[in-house]
Parts: C-alpha cells; sequence; structure tokens
C-alpha cells in the first residue's frame, strides 16, 4: 500500500483509490458540527455524522476486507489536475464531498462508503473507543501542520468542550506551556495534570504566544485576540454560524495572525493514538444505541455531556 | 556606528540610545492615517505626521549632526526587560509613543525630537523626495518579513491607493505575479510594467497565493477572502475604524490564514530605494507649503492625488 492509497502488485489488477468501500460501522461519535447542522449549518440533508471506527464490509481491493479502519472524511476528485487535492489531500477541493456534512451520508447509521484512498487502518492494540476519536483528534492536531510550536511556545486553548479539550491534549505533546481556560467547574476533571486550568479571572491578556479558540461562541474570537500577544497567532476552531460585529484595526495595530483551521490527518490522529501520546477515552460520558440517535444529540447539548457515542 | 545605534569609541562619551535627535523636517509625507486621525482615529492630539525625511540639527551623539535621515517611528522603552522591545525593535512595546500617532508630536512641523536609535542615514544619491516614502515604504515590504512570497507566488492587492500602490511595487521585488485591483482609471498610470491590473470583473476569486487588504475600507477585508485561495494568506494593512460585520466561518472552512501588518523597518525601504528596486517619485502629485497643511489635507482625500507632500 503507497500512501496515496493506490496498489501496484503483480497478481491483482489495479484498483482506483477513487473506489469506494463500504464500511460497516461500530461507533460514532457527536460533535457540535452535528449540533450545528440540525440547526442548518451547511445546508446539509442526509445522514448526519463523520466521527466513526468500523470494519471494512467490501471493497474493490480485497486487502481491505475485514480491516478496522477509521477514514478522512473529505473526499475530493483526486483528478492530478485539480491544486487543492495535489496539494491538501482534497480538503479544499471545490468538488469534494464531506462525510455527513456535504453531499455524502455520513457515520450514523449501519454503513457508509468512502473512497478507498482515505482509509486508515487501526492498529489491534487501540480500541473502538480511543479509535472513534481519529477524526476529531485530527482536526486538533492539525493546528500542529499549521503554526509553529515548540516546547516552550505558551498557548492558551478557549473553551474546554469536546473539541478544546482534545486540542489542549494534541498541543501539549508538543509544548510544555499549554493552559485552557475553563468556565464549568465540572469540565476541570477532564483536564489532565500536564495541561494548566485558567479561570477568566487569571488568564493574563496580551500574553501567550497562540491562543485557540475552541469556544464555539461568536465572542470566542474577540477574547481570543484579548489574551494573545503582539505578533501572536490565534487560531480559529469554531465554525459559528452568524456574522458578528469584529474590529479589525487591534488584529493590525497588534500585528496578530489568524489562522483558520479544518480538518485534519486521520493517521496522525491514529499515531497519536497508537503510541499513547493522547489518550481521549476519558471523555466518552455516554453511549447509546443508533436507534436512540435522537435523545444522544440533545445529550450532548448539556454541559454535563462531553463526547457522547452512537453504537449502531 | 552598531546597528543599534550605540557607539563606543575611546575619544567620546558614551550615549545612550534613547537620547532624541532633534531634526529639522525636509519634506513629510501625508498618509491615510493622517487622515483617520483628522476623524478621531487613535484618538490622538498633537502635530500630525510620520513620514518624513530631514537633516539632523542637535544629537548627544556629534557623529549624527548634519545627516540626512528618516527614522523609525515607533519609539519603545528601550528596555533590556522588555519582551517587545527585545523581540520586535519596539514596534509593540505597550509602553511606546509613535510620531505623530501616540504620544509623540510629528513631522507637519519644522522640527521633530525621536531617538537616535530609530534614525536611517540616507544616502547621498537618494534624493529626498524618493526619502520621504522611507516610512510607508518601509510598512509596505513589512509582508515580505511576515507572508513568504517567492517568485512563483501569485499576490493581489487590492486598493490602488498611496499604500497599495507601494505594496504592490514592494512585493513586486520578490514575486513576478503581482496584481492590482485597480477601480479608478486614473490609478492606471500608477502601475508599473512588471504588475498586472485587474478590474473587478477579470480577477478570478478564491484563486491567489496572497491578497493584500489595502482598500481602506470596510468591505475590504470579505472581498480579499473571497479572492484568495484556500490555504491562502490575507494581509491586513487596512485600519478601518469601526466593527464590520465578518462571518468567519469561511475562514475556517477554506483554513485561510489573516495577518495583521503594521510597521515595517525603514532601513530595509532604504536599501529598496538606494538599490533602485522601488522607485517611488511618480506618485507624488502635489507638494505644498507646510503652511497649506490643511490645504494640502484635503488635497489627499481627492481621488486624482495619490502622495501629497508638505515642505517646511
Amino acid at each position: 500500500m503507497t500512501s496515496d492509497g493506490v496498489r501496484f502488485e503483480p497478481d491483482r489488477p489495479f484498483v482506483s483509490p477513487d473506489a469506494e468501500a463500504v464500511i460497516r460501522v461500530t461507533l460514532a461519535g457527536i460533535c457540535a458540527t452535528d449540533l450545528e447542522i440540525t440547526k442548518g449549518y451547511m445546508g446539509y440533508r442526509g445522514v448526519m455524522g463523520h466521527e466513526f471506527v468500523g470494519r471494512v464490509e467490501s471493497a474493490p481491493d480485497p486487502a481491505w476486507i475485514g480491516k478496522r479502519v477509521v477514514a478522512d472524511i473529505n473526499a475530493g476528485c483526486g483528478s492530478p489536475h485539480c491544486d487543492s487535492c495535489m496539494r491538501a489531500h482534497g480538503h479544499h477541493c471545490p468538488a469534494r464531498s464531506v462525510l455527513g456534512i456535504l453531499g455524502r451520508d455520513g457515520a450514523f447509521a449501519e454503513r457508509l462508503a468512502i473512497p478507498l484512498r482515505n482509509l486508515v487502518a487501526i492498529p489491534d492494540h487501540v480500541c473502538d473507543t480511543a479509535a472513534v476519536f481519529a477524526e476529531p483528534l485530527a482536526a486538533a492536531a492539525r493546528i500542529l501542520d499549521q503554526v509553529a510550536i515548540a516546547e516552550g511556545t505558551s498557548v492558551l486553548v478557549l473553551g474546554a468542550g469536546r473539541l478544546g479539550l482534545l486540542i489542549a491534549r494534541a498541543l501539549a505533546t508538543r509544548s510544555r506551556r499549554v493552559s485552557i481556560l475553563v468556565r464549568n467547574p465540572a469540565r476541570t476533571r477532564f483536564v489532565p495534570p500536564n495541561i494548566a486550568i485558567r479561570r477568566t479571572d487569571d488568564a493574563v491578556e496580551r500574553a501567550f504566544d497562540v491562543v485557540v479558540d475552541a469556544t464555539g461562541s461568536p465572542d470566542g474570537l474577540a477574547a481570543a485576540v484579548r489574551y494573545v500577544r503582539p505578533e501572536g497567532v490565534v487560531v480559529l476552531k469554531s465554525t459559528t454560524h452568524a456574522a458578528v460585529p469584529l474590529s479589525t484595526a487591534p488584529w493590525i495595530i497588534d500585528e496578530v495572525t489568524l489562522v483558520g483551521s479544518r480538518c485534519g490527518n486521520p493517521a496522525t490522529a491514529v499515531d497519536l493514538l497508537a503510541t499513547g501520546a493522547v489518550d481521549p477515552r476519558d471523555l466518552v460520558t455516554a453511549e447509546l444505541s443508533l436507534e436512540r440517535g435522537v435523545e444522544a444529540l440533545a445529550l450532548a447539548t448539556r454541559p454535563e455531556h462531553v463526547k457522547v457515542l452512537l453504537r449502531p
């Protein structure tokens, strides 16, 4: 298997990496984007769900059949003439579909289909409860591709929600100076000891090299700009729906850089899980059967819940 | 003279680089920030003006006296305990003054004072009309410190005003693929042949590696985001006063990076002028005596004018 998912073996015919595998879903996770989609985000119609682990039930390349997998949720056109597919693994292909978000039925189902090239196999010692975090952990670790984060880089994560907690853990694999701003005291138990807990009144403004807005709130960006130092970096992870009034003058005066950050490489996430660098399993606060999906979505909006899983 | 402006010569006493020189202003330039200041920007009270060339009239270090100079307009505290002064030449020092903008009388005057360490000498072959562009050209070239721009990087500058025209010229010293969006046909004569002229209807959306917003308009940022490619960079140069409604979701979905960009190093600008890499003199559309300052500010708001100079 080469890195782009294409096999060339003399005893088997060529299989297009565009060809799709069918996965039987073992576990799926609910994320804030799903909750936004229920409110109309992206205008998506279809089966929701983009966090999953499953087993390959059928595939044009028989080597995949029976394998336990996660997948890159972005399916680009894959053409060698598509700049986006050549540059960014199809994450920005204008013709892409995105599992459970854009033009492709998702993981809150017994089965889903995804191109062969998107599959990432899960090592046997990584359990399903960890593997189901591959997609959000990849999105968290995406920041490490985009922003220079070293051992001494001071980082503040705003928002101790599903994604914020994963981001803090992912960035703490690189920096010894990661803090997370926690508003809800019940969330402190999900912050491991290598990450500092800050309250609104003990986080120093204009002090952090990197601030990540994972609040999911329209106020998050302005808060992030308050905490970042001049010439620092603000990472935007909260896709809030509505336009909000923003004053850009402080960004220019303080020469702040703002980095929009979306999906990551699930293979990176699987490595973090396989080495034990990140163990997200304690973030699971409920697991419901797929038939109880509506109830599970409601649970996921409650502050006492972090990751709610669905089992088909 | 060492690079930080401190001399150590056995026959002269130590002179603090904080000590100030008095400059007799030869020429000063009017910029959009001055026009904003007249409308209340920064709440500044005092002598305006931050673009100038002049001659050192008095200085605690006699080696400077009589020299033709420009200067870094940001005067930081200079303390070795100040992170900003150590990291960014005082451009982000919380205790800084800024010539004609913040706590320091400016260049629309016969004389101004500025710390010795801020001075940059002008080579004899660079005339005053070129040298007076050192400050805005430094601000334009600041982008080259912040964003990776190579020969093949496609750049679109939005706004063919005073600053936009300088930015396009500065970036064209590094990239062969610089375009500028020109709304006012009268501005096309200020665009040199190595820079492509685009109209609103022939600039392709989602196509440019780097887009610079130098429109000075609250709509500039949204337009810049439309023209930049996914994973591209938008540089913000327009300090508009008011908060505007902005939707950040497209920045995140397309993983756009936004870079706030303010002042640059005047020594870099003097190099660009001295080598002839940038020749801005054709941008001067009027030169008035200092007593006609109010009239000059009014002229500078008119679309047929680019750079209006004042001569004390």
